[in-house]
């Protein structure tokens, strides 16, 4: 079994700003917890960081024969990209939606996912450990 | 560890009914499965089903010296119940979230969640499996 | 043949407040109405009064096996109980919405009803005769 | 006693297309229907079809001296024509509005009638009964 | 000069029906007024009253060529109809918007009028006496 | 009889700016044409011009007791004051509103008169001509 | 005199939780000077609290009799409950509703009351001394 | 293969009006264009023009069964008219939508068509080759 | 003690017009209640009332190191005056809105209050006892 | 002549999936079409597919000076990309935009297109006959 | 070069309160900073504070002969004045909106601007040096 | 010092085309000049021009430990984007917000930035001048 892992925009500077909304753990902190998850139930995990929306189309569109679930933290894109809709809808791999914090004690904006129609399911409010709850669900999905 | 496990109106008819929907198992498999994951995880768990929201007002009133967490599925209420919130709101313990099917991908009504920003996190779509997720979660929260 | 009939919130007080709007009759005097048609037509009646949300939850719940068709009046409930359309939504059996006065000619916020969209069909603004034509329209559609 | 009953636009296709919503009963059949319960009742029956919102008017504005009820049906120009409405409402005879379908059951734009606030009161959802019923309320109304 | 004056759906019930609203001048009344003053004035008047949308499109296209002014009360189709907007804007007559009541006294819906953004000017509120300001204006405008 | 006419903000430099709007008359030839017709007709005129919302107010409770009826042209107060709005509702006196342009073909914002639900009749669109068709309105009014 | 004084949901939790917001009283507290104030002036009280929304509605309508005017604090169902709405119409009885918090400087949620339009009158923002002026206000009203 | 064209309200004044937003053919110039592709084609075709709501609805209803495509372009009835809406859905030919000018670059009512979402598919902005692109697409559609 | 009263647009007109809203006492009437009620309790009052919106501005402004709470009755600025909002934000004093009528049983407009999240608590709905209720109100939350 | 033909995101996927939706041709074969009838009729055309926003911004800049035409189905960037649109005003080329499915019977957030008022005109819903269309759209507009 | 410098309401109290969002400088300071400035760049200063919306409006009225530029801190009018607009609109004077605070990253009613739109352009978010900036803007627009 | 220049999607086209809205300007005439100024200053200047939103939030993340402000024109994703506002957002580096044309005299959806409320200020319609400006004011924020 593979699974996708995308990180959304401004992902990657998780740790070192607003740790009080998104906690303390770096990006690679999340990746390595999700591998050694992974490892233990012989998963394999394609792992992509990326701050273009394009770029998150063209890597579901591309993924679709090789992986068996996409779990997605789509950030930012989360409330605008009608084209991530898309691409997961036109995809037939189930997708996991992942939040570090709750998004819906936030602004106002951000209560609203254009995702989530789309995805599986949703997990939110966790810190990390949101991903480490999305690796599950992937996994139970899948088989 | 004490965790309190309220299911909100029409769940006890899980299973029997719109199974497309919320999936085959019943209430009963659902609180057998989470007694037998908290039970190896040595919590203890105070399950309450009721259609009324004024008592789930007052469960989580009486329940905010005797348990660490609370795990609720509010149903119906999830998109009306001020009260609910408040209740939340007053308390001091911990709330998760949880929804069997994917509330974003059914009717409009059905997106907004007035609990979600009072709760500490959000685990939808996943069907019975979301309610162990939420079990895990809870136990993280509270650890 | 068995129809429950639910008579929501403030409807005990029928015929002795603001008759100029839900008119003269008491709700003895429609139940009583409603006994003899349905002796003549040999059905027989289930009927509740409840100013209780939850309770007509959980009526609705208990009632899927026994009766072939429940007509409901769910007074203030209409606008905003989305746990009695989920409930009716997970029954099997038809529901006639019954409105004494005609709530479209009301408040603005009497204009929406949260329960037609599940509803067989609905009936308004004929006072108590609302209930008569109901009683028809229910024993039509189950037979 | 005579009462005019008021078929709207595209009504006289009923029971030609879309069964599935409207029924399998022609306008002949429902209108036969409707002259035998009359005839029974020793109630006269004016009944029009047609596609024009103005003809419409035209029929209320002068069958206000001659009827004691009207039955319509306005069909498309439920939710837009607020030249029936005024008809209705400068006329002194007590209208039923009707429909086939259940239209909360449908698209949103389905969901308002301008008709409903000036009608005596409304019956939807039941097919070519729905006319049966209203016949009965038009009847009571003028009694 | 020639004018024309054009009475939309229901004006010739005026007098008749609610004069709470409208006034106690029946249609010929305020015709028999506005063909003195006209003949007063050296004006020719044609005078159309119709309750079709479309009839109102009919004569204002075919009046271009005839008419000096338009005076027109499109009574119900004000709120709804952009066909006699695009009447008119396809006109190069100017149209004076009359209404015999203040609809901006009444319900919300008859606040906004689709005409008035393509009219000369509107003057509403004075009963018949409306129209014959009306009349001093068209030819004002036109003169 | 005497009749109060208030000018409201910014009027003072009509004739002098964006003629192709408001016209090329001054203020002072708008009243003098005022007085003219006044004159003619046996009426007396007050005329006010204020740029202050407050001193209208002030001006309209002064003149109950003196004046029959008030013109008024509340300019860019007519979009958002309800201050002037309750000095006429609060008046015994009725009002005409005049506006010299026609308000419902310019911006979004000029479409809503909160003052025009309490007048007695509105007239718009036709320059200084406007002023001249409200003094006739106000004379048939009390007259 | 007689007064039926309501406390809605999650008010017995008072002065424990959040009393930056609601105070430090407790409501044995209120209760406590509400009686000795109304001993003082000779009136009688009944004082409920319930988390059930259908037992305020209950409650509303067994007192019409009994009591001479209602002091209630709806709180969360302040800003929903259409039942509780149709109870206070339907009564005879003068309503005063109170808030401890100002709930207009609070969510955008909380800043209408579906209550508000049938109450007498409101009082809100001043603690466990909103309740002292409602008394007061109850008493000059029935008086 | 016959194909109906149906030309919408104000559309007899083609050419003669507002050249700058609907260009310089007359509907004749249109029509003939449209008869000469269609011969070349071997396509009958059906053309009516009407200003008349109700007449485009019966000549939809009546041409059910002897055409196999009908290109329209209902001017303003596109943004209002339901009751053509539901003689295209009603109707089991293919409905081809045109538009001479883009409706999308013009007033903001004028982005929206209620016709649309039952049509086959929509062309807007050629001007009188519009037409010429639908009758490619009725016969694509068809064939 | 000091405390500044506030009347804003229109106030002086109490009890000459609409007693059936704002009852019978005049503005005179509602002073010297006040002046007596603080004698006793050795308290000093400063009473305005203005027509202009930017006058309570500017008393509010000037009061801030006189007085130590004021009492505001914004009448028709209550729901547009940012002015005086910001005027209150910026002061340090304690401010207790009141109104006369039920600003929530009136029109719509009228619901919403721009002054209500800056003031410290709202009573609306007693008539002139409002004043009074204010006055215990505000010397309450500076003792 | 040179035509741009830009694809939008997702368009690489066509034919695999969702057929039902977009139809059964892949990319390539639209794109050969498409070059087969630029030949017959003597038009280069560029062919340019992208998943980023940014690009296709970058490729309307270039194409100014290069091309007579742009053909572009901007798929999930036609609901939200004001810098495609700005890209298209910026550029003194006309724009055909084309959409495979007729966008205006799917999920309410695709009926409004960003690019519409800034092209020449759309053609939408005759899945990859929409491009031929387009094409032919194409040379007459320029032609 | 003469500029004149407009303070809106509230403006009179700027260091004294609230420093934390408008900063610690008085308006003696803003203006003394200006003067130093415009005298350094040959430019005479007109400088006016009120908290009337009535008399911004009679001095943007009075100026637009006497001086090249106006500086404005609409304050709260920004929000709610039409009047204001207005009187920009009519003068012929460039104008340059000034505010302290970011109105964007305040209240939601603070982000729209009715003035905005009529000016020539905006600063805002810097403090007192907003208006160092804005007097910058209005020398180079005018020169 | 040194600050960041980012030029949005569409800018390297400034000057070339429209330019009556956006000026003669080119873009590297505006770089040009800020060079220069920065010279001056003494202040050292990073100067980016992208299509790509990706592309913007990449930079401004790398740029965090190495620039002092940042002057950013969003173009047309100063309306949409989302990701940008979040990378300010977690960016400690104090953010100015430049607009060539004046954005609130433009279509309404340019009237909403998402990047102001995280921005420090916003300076706009001052053409090239804008960005001199806040040269200014980022020196003096820094500063």
């Amino acid at each position: 079994m593979r699974i996708l892992v995308i990180h959304g925009p401004n992902l990657d500077l998780l740790g070192k700003r607003e740790p009080e909304i998104y906690g303390k753990d770096t990006l690679d902190d999340i990746n390595n917890m999700l591998k050694e998850e992974a490892y233990k139930r012989n998963v394999e995990l394609d792992i992509v960081q990326t701050d273009h929306e394009g770029e998150i189309v063209t890597q579901i569109g591309k993924s679709s024969k090789k992986v068996s679930a996409i779990i997605i933290n789509p950030a930012a894109y989360t409330h605008t990209s009608i084209a991530i809709r898309d691409a997961i809808e036109a995809s037939s791999v189930p997708v996991i939606e992942v939040h570090l914090s709750n998004i819906y004690s936030r602004e106002e904006f951000r209560h609203t996912s254009v995702i989530a129609p789309v995805s599986k399911g949703q997990i939110s409010g966790f810190g990390s450990y949101s991903y480490y709850l999305a690796l599950l669900a992937a996994i139970k999905v899948v088989g």
